[in-house]
């Protein structure tokens, strides 16, 4: 059984007629047309998605990967590896960013090592390992393309495990160090931009740290000559398990109709590889803020997707994601409630449409 | 008494030793130094506010300041003035938009009859009618300097008592047909910048209509000659008294060392008014989202605010503010409860400082 063939090829656009409906519904609303913006957007993707007009949503889940990468070794983080596995190991612990945040938004969170350099003994990290990392990228590929499917097929499985279980709203973070590296050479290759406008300065770099990051891209692409055209085949190459199989969530999401948030760049690059294997996979991505890497706009850019938030961020995590639920919840429960102009005793008349 | 003259010299610069405080407990949380970005900013700005290092909120408000403009005589808005007072009466019924936002944010909310052209008997809204509307700025000022001063001290008032009843992060969110031709003139007197490239469609308006809009602000600015100097001045001649009424709150909030939230581009306006009157006063202020209307970012610009949320809304009545009280909360809880790099087990020396 293919897994991935098939969850690309389940995977259908949105309900045209429920989003038609909920257009009228929310234009029917008491307020100029269009006033609440991106709200309404929201609350009418929502629609497409399930299929109801009016959408509730009732569990919520962010879902971590953690990997390790190979090319750590040609220094492009101030981090040593073993933050990885330390950080993985904390998320269980709920003393993290993405933790607090989550919390406070009131969602639960899935922890993954898909190929973290160390062994857990820790029920609460699911245990899907490809491998202790990958190799270094600089100097051949980062893995097998059999590893970047089986990642991806990791991802799609944890989507619908969770949509099973009735989760209706889904996040997307990671853990790995080195991996805005992997997702700065991803995204160089994918979109053909220059790699030193996307590469950025991730967890922390001084500039001479900064510009050999720059030149360990460059040479990881050169070194590998990946195939802009072959999602698969760039990701073996220089990319990373954690981008794999959070590529995998979107597909997932998608092929499950059920709404899947953006984090910042490692989850937007993702979401970019998911979007380049089959594109009616955006049509189930919300984006939640703006990453401060440099490279997150571009991918911003070629999704068409304009985010929520514009916090400055670069935790990674999956901490956007916590922030943009209470967004959609937000929006859909004041679509869901406010009076239409009828019963608010307004003549709709009055308003002109100017989007 | 002076009320407003009292308030003007109360306001203090945030407590400096607190948000340094702040910064090093921040700068101790286990994440890469700087990387909640805008979430960090929030909870330090609050310290030097409160003078605690963890501060949460315990309750929340938005103030709803309603009046007319006799500019409405113009063909200004597509609306007639009657809506004003109908959406007035509307938010006591939890019907609109800001009614639902509130709702889901745990706010409560504040409705003022600043000077809304017609009588309540509706003890949910507070009566401070200084006038039936304003006067038709295109043909003359607007108010006299000692209307506009009773709306700003009723704005002062608002926010003391409120802050008196424990209210300890407040909105500001107004109603009145034409309020925003009355901000773009304002805005384009203070900033000096050509009022064609502050004026935007407001609740929406044809092409023709969006002209004729452009031409009413120029001929309310030439016939009045404000000073931009002299805010009371400006606002007189071209404001109205719901952006009076804003400017109040926001210079009583940083009285009172309350934070307070900026919606859309009238809440803007009468933030920059309150900045101009004392620059400290800025202090106090948290932007929410980046109105659609195109003056919106001159304001942010000027008082060096980046907003929070970026969700193309133009609704006012200060539905930006319920959706950035949910990041302030959120930005505390996290700052609150995250481990330090000491109980993460991690050594902070790996993460370089790269603000």
């Amino acid at each position: 059984m293919d897994i991935l063939k098939e969850t690309i090829d389940s995977i259908k656009p949105l309900f045209s007629d429920c989003v038609k409906e909920a257009w009228e519904r929310i234009d029917d609303l008491t307020k100029p047309i269009g006033s609440l913006g991106g709200l309404e957007d929201i609350a009418a993707k929502l629609s497409g998605i399930t299929g109801k007009i009016n959408n509730n949503i009732q569990k919520k889940n962010i879902i971590i990967m953690c990997s390790d990468n190979g090319v750590v070794e040609e220094g492009v983080s101030a981090c040593p590896q073993n933050i990885t596995a330390i950080v993985t190991n904390n998320f269980t612990k709920n003393i993290t960013g993405v933790c607090k945040l989550a919390k406070h938004a009131n969602s639960e969170i899935t922890v993954v090592d898909i190929g973290v350099n160390a062994d857990f003994n820790n029920k609460n990290i699911i245990n899907k390992k490809i491998a202790y990392g990958t190799k270094n990228m600089a100097i051949g590929a980062a893995m097998t393309k059999e590893e970047v499917i089986k990642a991806i097929e990791v991802g799609i499985e944890t989507v619908s495990k969770l949509t099973l279980s009735g989760y209706d709203l889904l996040g997307t973070g990671e853990m790995g160090i080195g991996n805005t590296t992997t997702s700065a050479a991803v995204v160089s290759v994918l979109s053909g931009i220059n790699s030193d406008l996307i590469v950025g300065k991730g967890s922390g770099l001084t500039e001479k740290q900064y510009e050999n990051k720059k030149n360990v891209v460059k040479r990881a692409i050169n070194v590998n000559s990946p195939d802009k055209n072959d999602v698969i085949d760039v990701l073996s190459k220089v990319g990373g398990l954690d981008i794999a199989a959070l590529c995998g969530c979107f597909l997932g999401a998608a092929s499950c109709r059920v709404p899947i948030v953006i984090d910042g760049f490692i989850s937007s690059c993702a979401a970019l590889c998911a979007y380049r294997i089959n594109p009616l996979s955006k049509e189930y991505m919300f984006p939640s803020h703006l990453s401060a890497e440099p490279g997150a706009i571009y991918i911003m850019q070629e999704l068409s997707l304009s985010p929520m938030l514009n916090l400055n961020m670069r935790l990674g995590e999956g901490s956007g994601c916590a922030l943009a639920f209470n967004v959609i919840e937000a929006a859909l429960y004041t679509i869901n409630n406010m009076a239409t102009f009828k019963e608010a005793e307004i003549i709709k008349d009055c308003y002109v449409d100017i989007r």
